[in-house]
């Protein structure tokens, strides 16, 4: 294959260009080609698809990884998406991928990700893409159980491609034995109770820390992705890009009229 | 009506508890029930579904406006819903309503925008939620259009609810003469283009502010947000919190296998 057809691939990630995560995703994907990763320069978990409004942007390239471009930008995964494609790429990429999270980013976690922001983001691109999360929060989690997952998802993709307008959320559960299967499923339905932990600061003012407990409302069923990964099996949701819900529009009339 | 048996409707919205449009909506909600707004501290346009994972949230009650109880945090549209809901309210909201956002969330919007993140959350928590904005951001907009369209939408979803997972994107055009119709219609497809401006600071170093240009991909589909608007008509788009897409199931397993 020579140099110049090789596919083109853009990385981001939301724990910033300093994870082990994102130098994991990058080990695999420089086999399939040329690899341009633009990371936050700051963890970035929980950012969904913000994008920076109103303060100065800067995207500094940094050393090579192996084979791959660095760059980091002083903003959240969307931003990172957006000035790659605006500052960076001289061509359209083949394929947006965005990880590996040191996380989960299954069930209703999807909508809060900084990770799958960046996906959605090369979605609405019109370039497929994919995020990959690990189920363990360490920043020195062992990324090895994913990388044979990543290696047949991003080159099925890159053959495939993906339908417009839909990404995949890629869940990888840190379980042992290693997981050997993966499923294509559906999200969990999931809420999260007691979010907050209350502090008194040292002048004796009030302040609250995101915590949480996670609430599976369907432990039972087994075509989910939170089964899935507490059953050490891979999980790939497809999602999309579209918030709107055209198929609510009759049922909407009636309510307002 | 007795007092406590009047709605509570929390309120909150992305352009902070000093903008306008927030009292603008107030003024028209307190004809309606006992209102709480929880609203950023700060500016959080294109927060999207953000929340702050890492640093200390605040949360200070201000002076009241009229008979609604008004409080800051130093946080994003979704922090306000979610610390509103843990440390405020003593009783689940019958209605979340979130704006008046001070600048259009139609068509691709949707997916950046705090005020519907706010609206999103409230969905998330099931309750009926709804955002509202006009399609001007100046800072002293004319809300005098918007209230007749709140007023009656507000009174719907009061008396008749949302399917669950349903939230409603409403935009108003700052058109003259004032819009006296609404539509219940799609998103309309577009996208952004051109959306950096590159700038030189005193030291010699590049940076980056948001701009762009909206480009709408289907011009002449009347039944779509942005004909309403550009025909000064109000658009009412229901959106939904989920974004998996369980039908496209099958095609991604064709895909990986």
């Amino acid at each position: 294959m020579e140099k110049n057809i090789r596919p083109l691939i853009l990385v981001s990630n939301d724990d910033s260009i300093e994870a082990n995560g994102v130098h994991a995703l990058i080990d695999v994907l420089v086999n399939f080609g040329d690899v341009v990763a633009v990371c936050p320069a700051h963890p970035q978990s929980g950012q969904s698809m913000a994008l920076t409004v109103a303060t100065p942007l800067r995207i500094t390239r940094v050393e090579d990884y192996k084979d791959a471009k660095m760059y980091k930008v002083n903003g959240t995964p969307v931003d990172c998406i957006k000035l790659a494609m605006h500052t960076v790429l001289d061509r359209k990429p083949d394929l947006v991928v965005s990880g590996i999270n040191h996380g989960s980013n299954a069930s209703i976690n999807v909508i809060y990700s900084g990770t799958m922001g960046a996906a959605f983001e090369g979605c609405a691109f019109g370039i497929p893409a994919i995020g990959f999360s690990l189920t363990d929060h360490s920043p020195n989690a062992d990324f090895t159980p994913c990388l044979p997952f990543i290696h047949k998802i991003v080159k099925s993709v890159l053959d495939n491609g993906l339908p417009q307008g839909v990404a995949l959320n890629v869940n990888i559960p840190n379980s042992i034995p290693h997981p050997t299967e993966m499923r294509v499923t559906k999200g969990c339905k999931a809420n999260w109770s007691d979010e907050y932990r209350k502090y008194t600061d040292p002048w004796g003012g009030t302040f609250y820390m995101l915590t949480g407990k996670f609430v599976n409302e369907e432990p039972d069923n087994t075509d989910t992705d939170e089964w899935c990964l507490s059953h050490g099996i891979v999980s790939v949701v497809p999602v999309a890009l579209d918030r709107t819900a055209p198929s609510d529009i009759d049922t909407i009339l009636n309510i307002l009229t």
